[in-house]
């Protein structure tokens, strides 16, 4: 998490005054929960509420001489609370406050990233219906196979980013729990209704059986989830990366008017956020391995994940709000050339329809394998050709291809209609309309 | 995937019987719904199914030629179902095939993996109940901590295998789609409704859009899964070495009468079970990452995924299956030493009651820094005896501690039944009685 | 490792006939070795040497049995040896065997791919030699930048498997090691001559201090090593996929007459190779992952890497080795268009000696800033016009530019020969000639 | 890198005055070069040595505008430098300043950290010469096995982190190139001799080729190289941890008098340190593998690499560097107690020499498989005896094995001194004295 990649809602999110907050509120909940059974005084869990308040610089002093945070922020707390502060965190030990706490960052983060996510979708849906008749060709290993639209390739985004929202609800949901339960998840020192309290004021659901802490499987798949959104980021990106090279030139990134591509090359428009893109994938994807480390903890707990979670808890959060929003961004801008799509496409002296001729040799009766093998030795020689020669003009001029149609057949079968037809089956499908 | 650490039925998955077997059943029934829609004869399709058959080593023969293992099984094919065979694969491509059969194959690899879960969570429901009431000491940190039950930490397995359970559901269902979609996904040479028939048939939804093969994001979110499960199998795995260590012996992994533990020390008992799957959780976790980086293909596709997925497609499910079954095995038959668990909880003198004695002291008006303060010095004592020492005799003699409790209130705080209390309400919130 | 990605020397060498034979070596050296301390008798040792055999499928029924597999082939080894047996593996513990005889797999695999990568040396200088003056555009962000030759582009990869080949060494150095030391390490019941000699006869280093085991780091480096050089075979695979693509076209994999590219499209030519060399990458990286995570063994030794290194052993060294030798063979017979090189360079009009002018200019007494200017408002129609304007024709027409310079150096500046001058210095630099 | 875990001269390091630093020099002393070659004035090098100057905040707002940091940085140090400032940056590229620097922060980064291994590496030596002889028991699978000392522990972690030293010497060299070679790395623009001199200058050998940028398999040799390490690191972290748990307790960390080990329990004094460490090591181990993800780069070179490296670079060298300081701190504090392991060793009734039993009684001639059964039998007896029978006194009572010894003889096998022997041997291999 650098500023160059950050932006500031998420980071606030991981700042310490947003972490003390929401710990003050944890334990504030706590001491009400306990006041209704009875446990403290309802004056205690009042005076938290009125009187509660911290400094995170006094909490960093204190830190540094009892070398435990948690402590260090109960003392600053009793610094303005007074002596009923001695009714706050009991029963409690550090890891309710500290894995609530992470939990409930998560799902703020969450919801910033599904905001993202919602947003992104927006524009995708919209660009994908501006182009979904704007042919293009389709590529497969990089050489041009078969037409499709370039509202279908946005559309299949879509549907990606669809799945990706999905997949990021569901680990979102895994994280959104609570758990205060005590030093070994006991109960021994604290009624589990004040559990079932805070849970509730916090919107989260109890974590069922915790031991002292929330179980890290939940945080893995969090963190795993990510990774695989921050593929799915890299693949749209890889796309547009493709897409712009100089050869192929179908669409670049927004190239605003004060931008300078290359310190030496004043030409150059580079596409450099969709490159950014792809580094940043590769940092989240990278998160979820040390995420999976931290779930065999040592019995019923060891603090090893807790290096690790200060540091992927903002890192994999910030980056992939960046990068999600970053994305929006340049598919919002993209500049798409139609015109070069269609030219690109025409480069290849109609190869692409070769299938569509096998079958309809096949069709006329022709063997699969006989048909293969008359349409390759024509379609060889537009490809020699390097584009001057067209599969149209040598098919007619193949007799044991000619003679198979009908006049005017031979034509049809290069009619870009046909590949474009169930561009609305599909549409309908994605958009449902 | 290695013989050693395999299973036989999960292997046979992955044969090349069982790949063109599933190859098979998809060609014949698009033929069927290409029949039903008009295009090719219905006797066409009823010879698929009547002759239709082949063999892997003359298909092997076949790809050594023509180097496309597709063309090679449909050559084949053909061989047995002979002249109708030209109406096979009419405008589908390999990819409608191989993508729709990996999808079948990792489907069923996770109905395998989900009946080894649920023996595996079957097996934790019963030892559970069996132990509910075993009492043995919770540990923070490697360190003893305070008292909690061995019924305990098998139902947080339980309760971590069942997220286990519904992630593997998730997943499942992630890649339980069929594509029939033809050369870069535009339906151009085929009739969508042959894509819904034969996803119907074969128990899959259909994939709403695909782009000649099916966006790998899925299968990225399926490997991810198995990380995220064998990392729990490490959790457990590892708890049990721990137990085991000569030092501690509170469990071990049953020990066969013939078996030789080490060649030169005949009195070694290891945990070479869990210690291996440990290492196995490792694999299986290494493969979510060329998963994740499967997802960023060329355009609408290019080949690169598939070596990947030739390699983890059986790798990651074989072992995962292996290690689940193993987990299973190894605690169903654990051999559990309540004894050595009373006796090892024992050792500290009490400690483990120290933090009940703290809120004691808070809930007698001392404040809490001095309650820790006077706990402390005595815990201290205690500590630095080598369990010599007993906390609450010691409490009996600091008369600044003594003072402020009753006759008998102090040895109340030394009762385990109330660390106990709990352990009702955790396995109803658990097991749901 | 799956024969669809192997070869057969590298693959013989993980074979159970080749890894109980290193035993047998093992075993049989350290008898000689203790013959010669005058621990056994000299008989011995040369009874083992005579009469020592084993059967693979022996060995396996009596692991099934004993479940150890250094006891299994020791008894097998016995029932050849006869009496004499008793002498052999005496003070030696499993490890002393299997750990020596996983180094000694690992160097020899080093040593195949050493060879492997000597090859491809050798064929990227030859290549490189032929195409040292194949000028083609220099390409950054996808986007042309300047001009260089296909001969630099093959001379960096040159430079780049060389320092893989350093680095093979080194890592082939870290693993050829072999330890004798018993139990724990400490030579109890063996005497340090032994590993000497061992080590000796087998051209291995000794272990200087182990713990019944080889420390894993050396194994971590050496995987991480394979994946850092299978990294390089993706940079290169990923360039010739790149130079494919339909609409560069400046090389392409040798495409073999038999071949098809597709079941679809009798068209295609895909670079099939080197995307498969993309894929095996990602596998060899992953494996880096649980080779770290091997490293911390508990105390002395645990057997958690066991199930690991079983896996990855073979995996990690069999797939490079195929990964190695495919590209050695993409890159013999690749096939170079110059031609199609030079077209594609001319299509963007002269920009690419933008950097050249706006120099120039600044030689004038230009400033930078203003010199940029001048230059991007040109290189901006040349870009707009998409290709069918010429820088040099524009300059000469932009008065404010050209009024700097004397009749023909404007024209100079697009001389191909300054952005070659400098090849024979680089090449002097990599190949020394 | 987040403060908690980051050490300031580390951190230094990557502050954007030392990149300007740093870019500054490379300026400046290609300034130089080209003066010397007579390319530019005289004057204009010296003037941008005597005025050259920068302010980072300047820097951030020019950045803002032009999007580009080395043209912003150009611009401010012109600012400063005034007309002379056109010589600056004459024939370089971005690349040329960007990836020199880079190289020579990671170079220093190195030097701190080879710092760190030395300082390391003295206190293991200190205290493994101090513990020498303090013998403890060998744990394999966490099972007691043969004697050892304490000091050979430490030994072996002294070998293992002087292996790291060398790794992070190669590892530095690696990465020790200075490349000056313009846009696509061909000299068009500038003289090869720049890159020598400023290469000399810099204490940087020059990169033989480069393609704009400084290939990056170099960069992921180093950054896997730290991954390796940080392996070694969670190695001997994690055997702290299992020494200090409450039922071993061998050693501990050094417990600070102020320190509070948990808020709920004032007895627990637990490991976090090396428990942190073990945190930090997953995470320096996960940067590697984006580091090679980042090799592919395409053609010449692309910017994906750039997001990673700005993100791992300091991530990976401060969490390291702070991490071998700790785990220095660590070691050179650490409480070890010898009458604990004494204690610990001898729980076991004299198992531990079991295997020297078995030798014994194959030297009186029994055969290897009855002498392990004769051992076994009354192996487990002590075994189940959970420590009250000792093996000694069971074998004098066995009367097939007690008729085989010579009085005195059993007894024998159960000293000390036998396992230790080899002691010095292994210092001397290590430590050279």
């Amino acid at each position: 998490m650098i500023p160059r990649y950050s932006r500031p809602e998420m980071t606030a999110l991981w700042s310490p005054e947003s972490k003390f907050q929401i710990w003050f509120e944890i334990e504030a909940h706590a001491c009400d929960a306990q006041a209704e059974l009875g446990i403290i005084p309802k004056e205690a869990a009042k005076a938290v509420w009125d009187r509660g308040a911290f400094e995170v610089d006094r909490i960093d002093a204190i830190e540094a001489e009892v070398k435990h945070d948690v402590i260090a922020f109960l003392t600053n707390l009793a610094e303005h609370v007074g002596p009923e502060a001695r009714f706050v965190h009991q029963g409690m030990t550090s890891s309710d406050i500290l894995d609530t706490c992470f939990n409930i960052q998560l799902v703020r983060a969450a919801d910033l990233m599904l905001a993202d996510l919602d947003k992104l979708l927006g524009i995708l849906e919209r660009r994908a219906h501006e182009h979904r008749d704007t042919v293009t060709i389709g590529r497969s290993h990089g050489i041009h196979a078969e037409p499709t639209t370039f509202g279908l390739k946005l559309a299949q985004a879509y549907a990606e980013f669809s799945r990706a929202k999905t997949r990021l609800q569901n680990a979102r949901e895994e994280v959104a729990t609570c758990a205060i339960s005590g030093a070994v998840g006991t109960f021994a020192n604290i009624d589990p209704r004040v559990e079932s309290y805070v849970a509730d004021k916090l919107g989260l659901a109890i974590e069922p059986i915790s031991t002292q802490v929330i179980p890290r499987d939940r945080h893995a798949m969090y963190f795993a989830t990510l990774g695989v959104i921050a593929s799915s980021v890299e693949r749209l990106a890889t796309e547009i990366r493709h897409l712009q090279r100089t050869e192929v030139l179908e669409v670049e990134e927004y190239f605003s008017p004060g931008q300078k591509g290359s310190s030496a090359m004043p030409h150059k428009r580079n596409p450099v956020l969709t490159e950014n893109l792809t580094g940043l994938a590769r940092m989240v994807r990278s998160y979820a391995m040390p995420a999976m480390e931290n779930v065999a903890l040592w019995h019923e707990r060891d603090i090893s994940h807790s290096s690790v979670e200060r540091m992927i808890g903002p890192d994999a959060t910030v980056t992939l709000d960046f990068a999600l929003a970053r994305l929006a961004g340049v598919m919002d801008k993209l500049l798409i050339y139609p015109d070069r799509m269609r030219a690109n496409m025409d480069r290849l002296g109609g190869l692409v329809n070769s299938q569509r001729v096998l079958l309809a040799l096949t069709q006329k009766g022709v063997s699969r394998e006989d048909a293969y093998r008359l349409v390759q030795r024509n379609a060889m020689k537009v490809w020699d050709s390097n584009g001057h020669a067209h599969l149209l003009d040598l098919l007619k001029h193949d007799t044991e291809i000619a003679e198979k149609f009908a006049p005017g057949e031979l034509e049809a079968l290069f009619d870009l209609g046909y590949h474009t037809k169930s561009v609305d089956v599909i549409f309908k499908r994605i958009f449902g309309q």
